[in-house]
């Protein structure tokens, strides 16, 4: 492997430790020092030459304003456990059931105001005569009540524990600790003081060379319950629920023109999840929230340029209304963006983001006793070197398509010391990064020609990403996709309904995929209920386009068919509904394109789809249903996959897919590894192709290039591997 | 076993084979011989003094006079497959896929006077404006259409070949043997033609005792396409498709003062399967249709009845308007019902209509070459014993419950002669169905007290069936349920849901079941939106009733919840809308009433089941996913179940779910067999205890009666033995 120059790295620092800090800086060739959440770093280490990152998180970096301006906190809509009426009147306890530390009742605003009582038996507002609230005794009493009625309240909570301090503290166990609050920038006092802060802190940090927020003002939703067996009664990735308050619910009335009400958040219960379609009042808000952070935002990072350091932002945890892929992100004018990842698909949101010089991931595993299931890591009995070298597995796929200006760790630096193997692969690690750094450098790598479009209700804010980590919702297709194509040889883009009906599909798109089930922003829910979006679509297909659905594309239970693109699919779903009409009794083709390299295809199985006529190709079944299609529609092709894991043998088949749907298969030939277990990308500005090994197994494999020329390499589990073509 | 009178039985005679005819009559005792579909009785037959059954189809008796009347041929309403509009006009050929042996365009009546067409992409229908039908070339025209999207044309045709006859035909392969025709007797002349014929007949026949129907006017429907690989285009055995025809549609706007649509019928091209939510329309066409059955019916029956003759009914094939459940069916004056069986749930659909004297079971195997799925029967490599036995044992625990007055079989005798075993058996049915006849005689077999009531969008008109056999929709959940209860000492009634907004829940109703698929008519769909039914059903169980869901009961996509009862089950499904709300981490429950019996639940699971809170007890679990789950809900108690499959285990588990359910755990110790492979029936007016074994080996079992007193039995496979409490 080349010399390259040794930076690109931040390493945690750690007081105490600071021969141990220094050394690992100089092993991994670490150019910055950083501190992890509850660690600062001694004088020893912020003089010692390196850039310094602080980590700040400004909603809650000072508990004591926060504690004597309590009338300042931030706040969310509830909606109270359901109550059955046994008679004409029903009291309900909003809070009964929610975690009492986490959740007060906001006695400030007027209930009247922007509570809302609900019939949800017969679904229907009680009127505001009929309910009144008593602060004093915290209970709301409805009057008029249908007996076994069940009735909600929707009310305003105010949050008394920032959710991150929330779970870091009960989780180690923190006892009588401070419980940090979250303040809400919404009003001018706190803002001037949040402002004043960090002024101070800058002058006070003078060695730190980036400030690096985590996040900016508003964590993810995360409302917890006083049930230890289910302490989570909401958490979503994306969710806007913790900017509501009631300044913000008039200010948003005052500029729109109409009101947000609390069962826009509260939503029947089911409150707003990132996997469910927007709505458009939805989306307005965040929108209004949007523009507040970034205009906020802007103030605290021109105090932090005023003073020489940089400012990055993490983008995880308070990183809601920023949105690195919405219109705005540029306007903050962040110097970096940080994400922590666990798979290619994180790699690839962090790398596509526009407006910020620099892109640094923080790499797993985090330096802590124990992983996100309690097993243990840096700990008797982990492996933190077999899992560095999964994690890098997926990233370093994804970083083969496309750069990112650094890499990083997090957590407590003394733990990696009884694990000498782990800190010579991080070295490794460090250095394929800076290798495949340089070849993005002079230019980018060889992809298939030919866009893929992923269509989904969200379309670019949720690019790359369908709320949170593969490990939370495993079953999502959408995220199993995106991490399959985080690092294929393909351009991707994501686009909304909005995007298709107002520009049409670009010429350069090749293949669009749909993917999701009913109702999910992933497949679209009622967007396909819309017409327009059909005949773009069914054009684009019958013109020679190509077209991939997943589990249950275009699925709404509207028309003659339950996927409104049946026709051009071949494949449609029975909900049993149609159960006496007959199906069309196929064989499996056994020779396909698609298939040729994977005898044993496993896709979760989608009960009900059934083939629409003889000319689909049905490629595998299993327990009597299709799962995997092909069928030519026009000039133009489909493939329909029941459901989709991420996997090394299925992102193959699913490589497959997409040239075939995209009358592309030549391109197989040429900068693909003849070995599955094996990828690899084609720099052409500085001729060489960097193979890799994505299993923990010795593998073989060969690459063509254009000129017909063919290399075979041998790759130890995990390794690298360059191709020199000069 | 004691000495019975040896009658009760209907043998299939068979013209060539007297001796054996006469043979096997005094062998199993028959009183009665019949002939079979395309059998005819000699005279020596006719005159042996045995009774005599003559099979007559009105419909197709004269095929003559059907050539003659091509006018008066049975007719309904197909919907065309969809035809993309590749510019603004649009030509379907409304037959097309369709068989053409079967189906022929209606040319006579005025296409804009019923037929409708479609944009099924915007649901909307095109005015009679934009579409012309040209009678000569068969083809539809529609302008104005709308590129890209799917346009069908709903049409009257006229059927050529009535589908019993078809479907013998074809797969006897009968070659150029005649097409029988099916008239429609809505036609004055029809009715004329079809008694005059049927005076003829009784004259010509002096020798048949009873004329068996098989059976009235209409037959289910059955649309078959051009496709050989997908046969069956439309096929249910309870939908009223086939009685559709503009004379019956102008009658009944007149009667109505409303319109019948081709749309109500075609239904967005699902049609009306009986597993669906019937419509208020579809129902009020059903009872117009049932109307006209019943008075033209009885005058057939009054006319056989005038020749000394009885008249029996089959309640299978064109059975369609007769609705031996109906309001209307002792109009008929039919003398005997006679059901084919496979299950226990159709010799209690049998045994439970009122207003015939007679019912009889024509038992399976059917003796013929090949079974059910083409495997051999009465051929080499067939044990037409064992499936006998399998059969009587479906039936036999269901005979214990409630009595039928005969049984027989069916098909060509002779095949039975290279079976001498299958005939031995035959004999010990005989015996043992006469036995138990002996003890119903007596009186009514103890059941445990407490109705169970089925609650279906269809209630009574569809009890003690789901529309077909079990081996047709084994998926189906209620079919299964059924089956189950057909042998248990249960009383089971069914009520749909305006008979609960009617009359409430009997004080006698111990349990309600609510068992099936989101928007299947056994679960209930929109009804459930319904808040009387949600109050009647929570005042029930919080009074203390019982209720057992299975699947999705009371699934609707309406309030919070998608179980509309799921307050009181304790349980509820995410459909994925609700991916980041909590859900109770619940361990399992190991002792419990419900399963203390059962080691090994075998259910299938319901993805996305969740338990609401800490007082449910799962009772089972698979894949994470809850399946069996007990909960206390005011002073009431209910049951869910992911789904049901029948057998001899999963009996057992729902019979003591029942009883969990109605508080009536105690009755589980009296005369319930110890052994769950056997079952057992008390009779208390002969003071007999019969012990069926359900199972191919030996059991032995025990039985306590209310005395304490406790009686081992061993039985040999399928076998059954009396204990004499006298």
């Amino acid at each position: 492997m080349e010399e390259l120059v040794r930076d690109s790295f931040t390493l945690p620092g750690e007081s105490g430790y600071e021969n141990l800090t220094l050394k690992l800086a100089e092993k991994w060739g670490a150019d910055v020092i950083r501190d992890s959440d509850g660690t600062q770093l001694s004088d020893e280490i912020t003089n010692s030459g390196y850039g310094i990152y602080s980590t700040l998180c400004l909603i809650r970096s000072d508990n004591a304003w926060a504690k004597q301006n309590m009338d300042k906190l931030q706040q969310n809509f509830l909606m109270s456990f359901p109550v059955m009426a046994e008679g004409e009147t029903v009291t309900i306890s909003p809070l009964k059931g929610f975690f009492r530390e986490q959740f007060k009742i906001d006695n400030n605003s007027n209930a009247k105001e922007f509570w809302q009582v609900f019939d949800r038996t017969t679904q229907k507002e009680v009127p505001l005569s009929d309910w009144n609230f008593d602060p004093v005794s915290g209970l709301v009493t409805i009057k008029n009540t249908q007996k076994y009625h069940y009735y909600t309240v929707n009310f305003l909570a105010i949050r008394l524990w920032e959710e991150i301090s929330m779970y870091n503290h009960i989780t180690n166990n923190w006892g009588d600790k401070e419980h940090l609050m979250a303040v809400e920038p919404r009003y001018p006092e706190t803002q001037t003081h949040i402002l004043n802060w960090l002024e101070d802190w800058c002058i006070q940090h003078p060695s730190t060379t980036v400030v690096r927020f985590t996040s900016m003002f508003y964590n993810f939703a995360w409302f917890w319950s006083d049930e230890k067996n289910c302490r989570d009664i909401f958490s979503d990735w994306g969710s806007y629920d913790f900017t509501v308050n009631p300044i913000a619910l008039r200010e948003f009335e005052k500029q729109k023109g109409y009101k947000m009400t609390s069962e826009d958040f509260i939503n029947n219960g089911k409150y707003n999840q990132t996997h469910n379609v927007p709505s458009a009042k939805y989306l307005e808000w965040m929108d209004f929230i949007n523009e507040f952070v970034v205009s906020f935002g802007k103030k605290c990072v021109d105090l932090v340029h005023r003073y020489g350091k940089k400012a990055y932002v993490f983008y995880d945890d308070s990183w809601i209304g920023i949105e690195p892929y919405g219109k705005r992100f540029s306007e903050f004018g962040f110097d970096g963006l940080i994400k922590c990842v666990f798979s290619g698909f994180e790699a690839r949101l962090c790398a596509g983001a526009q407006g910020v010089t620099t892109k640094e991931l923080r790499l797993h595993p985090y330096l802590f006793p124990t992983g996100l299931s309690g097993e243990p890591t840096f700990a008797p009995g982990g492996n933190p070197k077999l899992d560095a070298q999964k994690f890098w597995q997926n990233v370093r796929r994804a970083l083969l398509r496309k750069p990112v200006d650094r890499i990083g760790l997090g957590g407590y630096l003394h733990l990696v010391e009884p694990f000498p193997d782990f800190c010579d692969y991080i070295e490794k690690v460090t250095d394929e990064f800076r290798l495949l750094k340089s070849f993005h450098q002079s230019g980018e790598p060889y992809t298939i020609p030919g866009k893929i479009l992923i269509l989904t209700a969200w379309g670019t804010l949720r690019s790359w990403t369908c709320s949170g980590h593969l490990h939370e919702h495993p079953e999502v297709d959408l995220i199993n996709i995106i991490e399959s194509l985080s690092g294929l040889p393909f351009e991707v883009e994501f686009k909304n309904f909005e995007d298709i009906k107002r520009d049409g599909i670009g010429k350069d798109v090749k293949v669009v995929i749909n993917a999701g089930i009913l109702n999910s922003a992933w497949s679209g829910g009622e967007h396909w209920k819309d017409t327009k979006v059909i005949e773009i679509l069914t054009e684009f297909v019958a013109n020679g386009g190509g077209f991939l659905g997943i589990h249950e594309p275009s699925a709404c239970d509207f028309s003659s068919q339950f996927f409104q693109l049946a026709p051009l699919l071949g494949v449609d779903k029975d909900l049993g509904t149609k159960k006496c009409l007959g199906k069309y009794h196929y064989s499996v083709r056994p020779n396909h394109f698609i298939t040729a390299e994977t005898s044993d295809i496993s896709l979760p199985v989608c009960e009900g789809i059934f083939v629409l006529n003889k000319e689909v190709d049905v490629l595998a079944q299993k327990d009597n249903t299709p799962i995997l299609t092909g069928y030519c529609f026009g000039k133009g092709r489909s493939v329909y996959f029941s459901g989709y894991r991420y996997g090394i043998e299925n992102t193959r088949l699913f490589m497959r897919a997409i040239l075939y749907a995209g009358q592309n298969e030549n391109a197989i030939k040429y900068y693909i590894c003849s070995n599955p277990m094996t990828e690899c990308a084609y720099y052409p500005s500085v001729k060489k192709i960097v193979v890799i090994n994505n299993s923990g197994m010795i593998q073989k494999t060969t690459v063509q290039t254009m000129e017909e020329k063919t290399f075979l390499v041998t790759l130890k589990p995990y390794d690298i591997e360059i191709i020199s073509l000069n």
